[in-house]
Parts: structure tokens; C-alpha cells; sequence
């Protein structure tokens, strides 16, 4: 890896983008965050984009690639973004070729869930693996997988898709038309529901926001009984659905991050209880859950080393 | 494949060893089938295999490897067999040692339903695909998984348990504490029960083995109702876990075996329904749901294709 070069990635998420340089799997600089709502169509952001990996280039002449992570479905051959929809204008917007003819770099588009996926296979908790789901946690649920040594992509390369997997057949329909989705049950805003409903039942007067994961996982370690039951329920729906990528793909690892996965061992713990009390030992035996070792930093982490890997350079030693 | 040799394949079962042999993806000769049951031990059964084995290599001199078929997991590389539950004596037997010492020729040793999707992939439905779901329907439920041009096996060789993911977290317990496992909703004598209990609740006194699967596909055939909304609750069971492969592994092609999926249109129209309209446009697009095109010879097929593959073999053209 001594002669691993700089490279840059780009986390484009549904209110901003988020640059930064990457060198050997760290962070050296983050760029200021571009704002997407100002934008009504793809062009201008994409100058916008251009202008500061410019800048980012006149500081670190070594950067030799560009990796993005889209929030949403990628051509990943030709990097054509299908279609954004938290932002306006991106429809069918060839980004790769666009972000390549401009700077005359090898530039690599990816789906957001499989760049967080990436950073943890390549720089992160599940390095070394072969057999790897990672799921991410917030207020969406996103996946991605790793099987015999490669990431899962698919025939339209939009596999991994953990969130809209389906933890009962008699759901209710989700965005998709899908029943029962793992993400209507898990997201930030299902667990906050769970709660507050749980505390106005028993009498209790919580605020909303006093529900939300980050106060409900205080709460728990504190030991307050119902917010340990609201963990223990969200730890049986989201074993349901990791279980079953168990039964198929055998994994060695799940890695588990996103703002969730912040409650630590408040979900960890039940966790990994009901996942081992419904696998035989043959998928169990070797099986690890392990919390991400990147956070918000994931995205970047993870298309810069992407882009590395796909412009040729070895990025596993 | 001018000078594929042949092959020999061995579908061990839970109540009888079916043996073949294969020539250019035909089975040319099937050997009388040996009774599980009569043996107390692994050793005289493997005796027995082998003098069959010994007999079809007298009348087919170009003998050149030999797949079996097991009814349980499977150490893959070393050929070890863990354990059959429905078979005496069959706890840690190296079948693949045991029977390349006694025949001198490759032994390839795999799990069953991994055989009939290897079967659908190489001779059948699925030929030419790189990613593709194969599901097996009949007392149980078995599956198994293609992913870029390969079969996935996972970390310890027991991938593919379609039949064992969940399509309900609140469902009771399986055979390994899993609960809603999709085989406690669309094998056999589960189809059987919610046919027989919704005629009863008809006020119909129909016997019970009149509610079996095939009898059952009869009746919707003749536009019979309670048929018709047994099989349309089968197809929306059945349609969870496999919309779940799909938002997971994007695949090209769905493959549905096995004695249930004899039921033709009278499960697929509904089962195309169900799936469809709970996938995104880039997941169903190109996605094709297949009737598998072996039966009760998959596991002979599938061993012995795979047995001539992994013992170099081009059985691709």
C-alpha cells in the first residue's frame, strides 16, 4: 500500500454533498458541504462539484481518483443515476461520464449503501472477509452484500436492497408496494412511534422527541423497562430480516451501523439473542455481529477506496 | 462439449438412492433405486453404491466422475457429510474420501436442492444466467442461489435455505427456533391443512388427501373458489420470501421446482401477480419466473453435471 494514492469521495446525500480526500483508508480533509436544495437541476450542482474537486486538487496534486456515493439506484458500469427522489432534476444523469470529462479522472458511481458497505469490507469492521451483509440504520435502512470475496450487485446492479426486504407477508404496503418492509418496522421514525405509543399507554407523557433512538437507548441503560421492551422488539424485527440474508448467504459477518446502531449493546445484546436463537449452529457457529467502525464518514470512505480499486490500484493490503 | 464424458449421478434421499448416468445433460440409464431404511450404518450403504457404481461402469466404459446428491449439509471441498436426520448411522461420513478410495474416479459431494439448482442452471430452465434463484416446493421447501456465474455457497457451505427465511417475526417456531419459516407456510401438509380446514369451514366435507396439492390444482382448474384462494394465499406466501431474493440479489430468473410447481398456471398467474406488484421497476423489469424444467431426475442430473465440472470439464456449451 506504499504507494497508494490520494483519492477523493463524494457522499451525496439528500440535503448535501460531502467531499473529502482520502489516503491510505483515512480522512485527511473534508471539503465545506454543498448545500443540494439550491439546485433545480443536475448541471449547476455537478459544476459546483467540479469546482471544489478542483480545489481539492490544487492542495493534494496526488488525488488519482474520484469515487460517489448516490442515495439512489446506479447503472454502476456507465454510472448513470437512474433517478434521485429527495432532489430535483436528477433524472437519468449520466454522472460518471459527466464528472470524468471534466476532470480527466477515472470517477466511479456507486450506490450510497454499497459505499458504506465497501468502506466496512475494505477499511472497516468486516476487512478481510469474504462473506459479508452490512446494514445501515437511520432513517432509512439500507444493505449491502459481500459473497465469495465480491460485492453483490446483481442484474441491474441494484441488489442489497436489506431495508425493503419483507419481515411479514401481511404488512402493510410500503413504498414500493411491498409488504411488511424491514425499514417500516426499524426506521427512526417507526422506533420513535413504538415508543411514544409505549409510554402514552402506560401512562407515561413523553414528548416525541424524548422517543427517539438516541434518548430511548439513555433510557435503556438507565433501566427503564419499557425502553429495554422497545429495544427488545426492535432487535426481533431486524433479526428477522438479517436472519433470513443467514439462511441464504451463510455470512461470516453482519456489520451494523447508521445512527441506530449508535444504542450499542442496548440493541446489540437482544440482538444477537434472537438472531442466534433462530439460525442452526452451522450458520451461527462462525458468525459474527459486529457494530461499523465508520459513521458518517462512511460514505466517503468508502467511494474514494472504491474508486481506488477500480482504477487499478490494490487496496487490500 | 463434442467429448463430455459421462457421469454418474447420485440423488441420495431420505427413503431411497436414485442413481444415473449422464451423457450431454441426458440421462441415458437409471440404476435400480437402493431403500435407505434397511441400513442401520453408513458402511454397507456405501458398499452397496459402490457395487451399483461398479455395475454401470461395466456397461459404461467412459465413466469419468460421479456426483452425489445429499439430504442435508455438506462439507463442500472435503466432502464431508454432517448429518442426515432421516437416515440411520449418518453423522460425520467423509462420503467424498470414502467413495473416490473405492471407485478411483472423482467424487463430488453437494447439498440436494444446491444439485437441482445446479441442474436448472446448467441444463435446464436457468442455462446461461449468471444470477438466479431456484426453489424447490414439495414436503419441504429447498433452495439455492446463483450470483455473478456462481454458486453461493457461503462461509461454511450451507447457503441457500430459501425454505428456512421468515416471511412473518411473529410466526411460531420451526426446526430451528426460526419462526414464519416459509416452509411452515407453502410445503406439502401445510398447503394440504389450509385447503382442508377451508372446506371444512365451507361446510364441505372433503378427506383430507383430497386437499393435497395436485388434487387441489384440479379443482381451481375447474374454477373452483375456496382452490382458487388457497392457491392465490400459496402465491402470496410464496411470493414474499421470493421478492425478498429479489430486493437482496437482483436476479435474472427465478427457477420453481418440485411437486407444488406442478400446479402450473394455477400457482404461477398469482404468484406473478404477488411478486410483481411489491418490486421496484429496476428489480422486475427483466426478472422471469421460470418452471423448473427437471422433476424427479434434478439431483442425479445436477450431481453429475457438477461432478464433470468441478473435475475440469467444460459443461457450459
Amino acid at each position: 500500500m506504499s504507494d497508494l494514492p490520494l483519492a477523493i469521495g463524494i457522499d451525496f446525500g439528500g440535503t448535501s454533498v460531502k467531499t473529502g480526500v482520502l489516503y491510505r483508508g483515512n480522512l485527511i480533509e473534508e471539503a465545506p458541504r454543498i448545500d443540494t436544495q439550491k439546485f433545480e437541476t443536475a448541471a449547476p450542482l455537478i459544476q459546483e462539484i467540479n469546482e471544489l474537486i478542483h480545489d481539492l486538487r490544487e492542495k493534494h496534486p496526488g488525488i488519482k481518483a474520484i469515487g460517489v456515493g448516490m442515495p439512489g439506484f446506479v447503472d454502476f458500469p456507465t454510472g448513470l443515476v437512474h433517478n434521485l427522489t429527495n432532489v430535483k432534476g436528477w433524472q437519468k444523469i449520466p454522472l460518471k461520464k459527466e464528472l470524468s470529462d471534466l476532470t480527466q479522472l477515472p470517477v466511479t458511481v456507486e450506490n450510497d449503501a454499497n459505499c458504506m458497505t465497501y468502506a466496512e469490507w475494505k477499511r472497516g469492521a468486516g476487512r478481510g472477509l469474504k462473506h459479508l451483509v452490512a446494514i445501515t440504520l437511520g432513517t432509512g435502512v439500507g444493505g449491502g452484500l459481500v459473497i465469495d470475496g465480491r460485492m453483490v450487485r446483481g442484474a441491474n446492479f441494484v441488489a442489497g436492497e436489506l431495508g425493503q426486504s419483507s419481515i411479514d407477508y401481511k404488512g402493510s404496503e410500503g413504498e414500493y408496494g411491498n409488504r411488511g418492509s424491514l425499514e417500516d418496522y426499524v426506521g427512526n421514525q417507526q422506533i420513535t412511534d413504538l415508543a411514544h405509543s409505549a409510554y402514552t399507554n402506560d401512562g407515561q407523557a413523553k414528548k416525541r422527541h424524548e422517543c427517539e433512538p438516541a434518548q430511548l437507548a439513555t433510557l435503556a441503560l438507565q433501566g427503564d423497562p419499557i425502553a429495554l421492551s422497545i429495544w427488545d422488539q426492535v432487535a426481533q424485527m431486524l433479526s428477522t430480516a438479517l436472519m433470513n440474508c443467514c439462511w441464504l448467504l451463510n455470512p461470516e459477518a453482519i456489520v451494523i451501523g447508521g445512527g441506530v446502531a449508535n444504542a450499542g449493546p442496548t440493541l446489540f445484546t437482544p440482538l444477537e439473542k434472537h438472531l442466534r436463537a433462530q439460525l442452526s449452529p452451522a450458520f451461527k457457529e462462525n458468525l459474527r455481529i459486529l457494530p461499523a467502525r465508520f459513521s458518517n464518514e462512511a460514505g466517503i470512505v468508502g467511494a474514494a477506496t472504491l474508486a481506488l480499486e477500480e482504477a487499478g490500484f490494490n487496496v487490500d493490503d
